[in-house]
């Protein structure tokens, strides 16, 4: 996706949007990639984001992953460009168990006003990985003016 | 929905798995009403759930949600039974700015297996209460064994 | 949902654009009513509709929500605008059995670029009615340009 | 997944069930492809099955993918198993205009009662092809009862 690059400076610009997610720095998430149309976000395990057996909330899983989706779109964008997301939708597939989660994000159709994206969060425990949720997010590219 | 109540005590069951969802307590979020195939859910506005522009992150929304519609599908089933999340899909219609967010699901289809519920997050800011997000989600009863 | 209209044939416009669909004629649908922001189609049953159990094949039922979805909208767009649907989600909650199907869309949230809007489908058997499914769409209005 | 296999007449299965949905054959779609856990249909331009711009219609796209998402998924499943669609979603990201329509869907996520799919349109125009479609769909294994 590298010839969409419509903003030289997307690395920089994510990462400055990411550092004033207040609620992902309460969740402890870090962004641990951003390349042109795909970003990776790590979340380590913590006793304060489980449900009630102990495994990470699945509204954790998908406030991560919905992040991941939003930067993947966002760094296609233009420079002036804000990110939204409409909607997404996710399935969990199996119980988020594990040390670390990674929500890998991509985009799958870029465009003008709407990018759609897809995301696999996979859990981490020991040498095992397994998918544990998948996503499909419809990202808005605001410009200009409010939705 | 009186009719399909399949446990009598569906509140009382209801607010103890609630009380074991470590993540709800470090979101703040208060279970404010059990009936029949529906619930509410309260969460008081707090910095540290904030996304960059100051409002409640749309994970924070979608996890009160999906709770909220977790909830409504356990109140109908049969005591022996868990409640999962097999998957939903959220719209998300304004920013949710305000003072506090009420999460409001109820089961539109029961079943033996699967209930399908829909949920509204309303935010109040002083007099004004604004709908920010509508919520699609597909519960399975599950028991005695795993998914 | 009467002081959101932009345009004053609202109704005209849906119908005219409803003539020039082949494939809902190939189903037999039928336009029945077009309000401010809601719309009903009917679909008598027919063999030819069907799936390996002599159902409505829930394709049928998904298409013809999904224009219901889209005609709501577009009923609330300014003169100048087309719809577009960006994307659905279904929950097929029982077996399309019966006699004619009514498919009753609303919009839930108008916007200048995105209406989030949510669909029903009842089947008439007789005398009783059942719902078989339930739709969250969401639409685009495009002025001027191309997606 | 051809470890997944339970039934060793899959291909059958799923061709015999095939044979049996009176709409795909009204709409003039063919089964390219039955492998374990993915499924192809065929659908060649037909002008009945289009909207007002003469491409073909969301609801042919969705019920050729949502057809190819539960063979993928019922090719898995043991043979005393029936299959059904609990619920899907779909982004349309490009108008399907061309010769003929492909539906590729494969399983993301098998399970004893829930199957998770996703699927892809890509429409050919002569030598050329674009993704016209994206969809994820949750399926139900069924077995001794129905839903």
């Amino acid at each position: 996706m590298e010839s969409l690059i419509q903003d030289a400076n997307f690395v920089e610009k994510v990462r400055n949007s990411y550092a004033h997610q207040t609620f992902l720095a309460t969740l402890g998430a870090i962004l641990t990639d951003v390349s042109p149309g795909s970003v990776e976000i790590r979340l380590p395990y913590k006793s304060e984001l489980t449900q009630q057996h102990d495994f990470l909330h699945a509204g954790v899983v998908a406030a991560v992953l919905d992040t991941a989706c939003g930067y993947a779109a966002f760094s296609l964008m233009p420079p002036e460009a804000e990110v939204l997301t409409v909607e997404y939708k996710i399935n969990l597939l199996a119980p988020a168990k594990g040390e670390e989660l990674f929500a890998r994000a991509k985009v799958v159709k870029p465009g003008r006003t709407i990018f759609v994206c897809t995301g696999e969060a996979i859990m981490r425990h020991g040498n095992h990985e397994k998918l544990v949720a998948h996503m499909t997010g419809t990202m808005m590219s605001i410009t200009g003016r409010k939705l």
